[in-house]
């Protein structure tokens, strides 16, 4: 490789000496400087071309977004914001860009616009601070796990279970729909299918990861998982990225302190590896915020906002709490809120979220122990409450301006209680049969959570669609590239 | 949490201090000694039971399986095999595991046998080390690129295009098969379906791999495929994860370095992290080649094998070389290979690739430079050679015992010969229009390769059955749990 990446160029000291550049023409000034981009970094190299003595040719095809390689001297810049710059002996043009044709012009796109052409977005600042920053997070999420013996286990995307229930699910089939089999009594015949019965695409990887956690301890997923729900919003995606870490002997306590562990780690680790480009989302979150009545703006910019989340414990509160705080409050008692909290039991809506987090604790907050009724069937069972209602061990956490971040819980060990839980909830033991191996051979308290990475991601770049923090995003009606 | 992970707690030097330990009883030895794994380690410790003041109906629920809960005092081990073990002082029994039911007995289990109960496989040695050393080829991946600035990027899994063609796809749909919308002429309206249009899960990330490396230079992707093939063998899943890194500014040469370099290091990160689970499958192999007649043993150990691998360069020979080699070899002259040898242009089948790894390099081999005809559309056209001969910038690297783990290409830059070669094989350039747009903007020379993470886990841990070494194995007729 006789290259050299902008990135380590702009670090380096050492002006004087022959540097190769290969990168994309991000401008071209005055018929002599080019800012080159070759997407190791956010920032450009400048090259300056001795313009008399270079061919008009070769001059006129420097064009945006063309991939050019340049030779040259790296020498001491005296632009602004630029510590050196490449002296250009030697240019050629590796891919020419016609600017009449080339989408990316250098001006401001709307971020609408720039997801029509996802496939070249990436080529944009925006975007590649938001896949470093994404990239970034990934790494950490390993990192952290992979520092405390949690094992990575790779659980299975197609499935033929569809019992956590968490949303619809996507077919997977090879049967051909022109003709589909059937049996003697008429039915589509899924014995012909390729897995020999009818299968979806995972909505996470939880069940299969207890399975694990009961025999390594501490085990994590992370994994694309899928909803076919048709929710066209800016938080939803139809397919999406998940971590869920399960741990034997872990309660809820322990849960939480995980939880709040990794997240604060996470973003830590993202303002350490990537403040150049959390930087430059800042300022362009202060820059659409300026398009805003002053009451909407944030109180905290981007990187205040990330600190004070690092900073300060999480609020736990429990969901009895929750609901009198939420009683009592001022949108309730106006009726302002869409859905007024009128009763414990009540299933808490984004407004009530917002609330919480926003207006009343302004700061993350996890919620605990849900009434039984709205909650997952595995979730542990508490006793009931001396009125007699009844509530599981669950938590999520909720994020300022993102809603749920997190959803938890101790798992439902007894294997009696399971039973009874699925009897009412209508989920057939025999199709649970392997999981529930767990409860009948050296069951033991365990917990676990789920966080969506994309939420993740969204939060700590500043976006406000989810759309913009996934290379390709499939929402309803669209799966392009 | 009061207790201490079974792996520090071996490593620990401070014998006199008290202790609490959360496990799986493995065996329960002379009503006295207690070995028990909480999956930290392959190993176990030993807890010392007093039975003579331990309640009877206790010491019958210590059975293999059961979870329990031990406090008492680390001590220096009289046993052999261990520094410590633990003086028990209180017991308690957190889940207990009928010996007449509990499918896993303190004996010798065949792999057929734990591929059936895979959710309780986790639970031996064996597959504690197997997913133990997978965890750490996968940190070892995740920590090879981001030392090097490749970004992450994850690709979809749901997909609208089948243009690479590397095998049968599954449709993904929503659409009620007991109920197909048609469009007007009787078709099937995927117009209906959640995307709007026919979709498939992901055969491979490349092309959207080639869209972020032509904006961030250096890419990667670390994520689940997919291949609906009725392949019933010990190389094939239908659900694999599969790496796949993609550059731009390289070229084959920069490709292969990468590819070398890369497996090399997990390799030796799985040999330096996981030294005990691969002296255990050492063991294991040996233990397994013992009942083969001595002609068929490998010549060299796992350990062996594995330094042997990152020790020594890889063979890189040309497709012409390798035909030429082939054709003159023992087992084509003697008729012995199934398919023949007989002229330039055929496509090697596992008995060559075995041939030529294995028999005549005796070590990996980087296969580069194959004809046109049998290779993809999008890779990389060489000039015809002397006697007219079209090749292709290709490359497959073969390894001992596995056939092909990489496959690779420098990709073809230039629009009117992608174009030329799409029409060909009968690819429709309008479907690929987004994929065209990196060689109409900028288009430059680059590469990348695809590593089957399951093959490279089969190679390190020394088992011969892919289905070992995924958790849930997905394959034609088998979805389980």
């Amino acid at each position: 490789m006789e290259h050299t990446r902008i990135k380590q160029l702009l670090l380096s000291e050492e002006t004087g000496k022959e540097v190769i550049v290969k990168g994309w023409v991000r401008t071209f000034r005055n018929n002599q400087f080019i800012a080159i981009n070759d997407g190791s970094t956010l920032h450009n190299i400048q090259a300056v071309v001795d313009f008399e003595h270079t061919d008009e040719a070769v001059l006129k095809r420097i064009t945006t977004g063309a991939a050019i390689r340049v030779k040259g001297e790296l020498v001491a810049s005296l632009g602004k914001g630029q510590r050196v710059e490449i002296k250009v002996a030697e240019i050629t043009i590796l891919g020419d860009s016609d600017p009449e044709k080339y989408p990316l012009q250098p001006k401001k796109h709307s971020l609408e616009f720039l997801r029509e052409i996802a496939h070249l977005r990436f080529r944009t600042g925006t975007f590649n601070a938001i896949f470093k920053v994404r990239n970034a997070l990934a790494f950490a999420v390993n990192k952290f796990f992979n520092d405390r013996d949690f094992v990575y286990m790779h659980t299975p995307i197609i499935t033929g279970s569809d019992a956590e229930g968490a949303g619809e699910m996507f077919r997977v089939t090879t049967l051909d729909l022109n003709n589909l089999p059937r049996t003697e009594s008429g039915d589509i015949d899924f014995k012909e299918d390729f897995f020999g019965k009818s299968t979806n695409l995972t909505v996470s990887g939880q069940l299969e990861g207890e399975l694990a956690a009961m025999a390594f301890g501490n085990i994590y997923t992370f994994g694309p998982t899928f909803r076919a729900e048709n929710s066209n919003t800016t938080r939803h995606l139809a397919e999406f990225w998940m971590i869920e870490p399960e741990m034997a002997f872990y309660d809820l306590e322990d849960n939480m302190d995980l939880a709040e562990e990794l997240l604060k780690y996470v973003i830590n680790y993202a303002l350490k590896t990537c403040p150049d480009e959390i930087e430059f989302l800042r300022n362009r979150l202060l820059d659409e915020e300026k398009s805003k009545p002053q009451a909407e703006r944030s109180e905290l910019d981007l990187v205040e906002k990330l600190h004070f989340v690092i900073e300060n414990r999480f609020e736990r509160v429990s969901y009895t709490d929750a609901i009198e705080i939420l009683k009592r409050s001022k949108p309730n008692q106006k009726k302002q809120f869409k859905y007024l909290i009128e009763a414990w039991g009540a299933d808490l809506q984004s407004e009530h979220e917002r609330f919480l987090v926003e207006k009343h604790f302004k700061k993350p907050v996890i919620l605990t122990d849900y009434p039984r009724e709205i909650k997952s069937f595995y979730m542990k069972q508490n006793e009931p409450d001396a009125q007699g209602r009844q509530t599981v061990r669950a938590m999520d956490i909720l994020f300022p301006g993102i809603g749920e971040m997190v959803g938890g819980s101790q798992r439902e060990e007894n294997l009696e209680k399971l039973l009874t839980r699925m009897a009412e909830v209508g989920i057939p033991e025999e199709e649970m049969d392997w999981f529930l191996d767990t409860r009948r051979f050296g069951s033991a308290p365990h917990a676990g959570f789920g966080v969506g990475f994309e939420r993740l991601v969204l939060f700590v770049t500043g976006m406000t669609n989810i759309r913009d923090v996934i290379p390709f995003p499939r929402t309803p009606k669209s799966a392009a590239f």
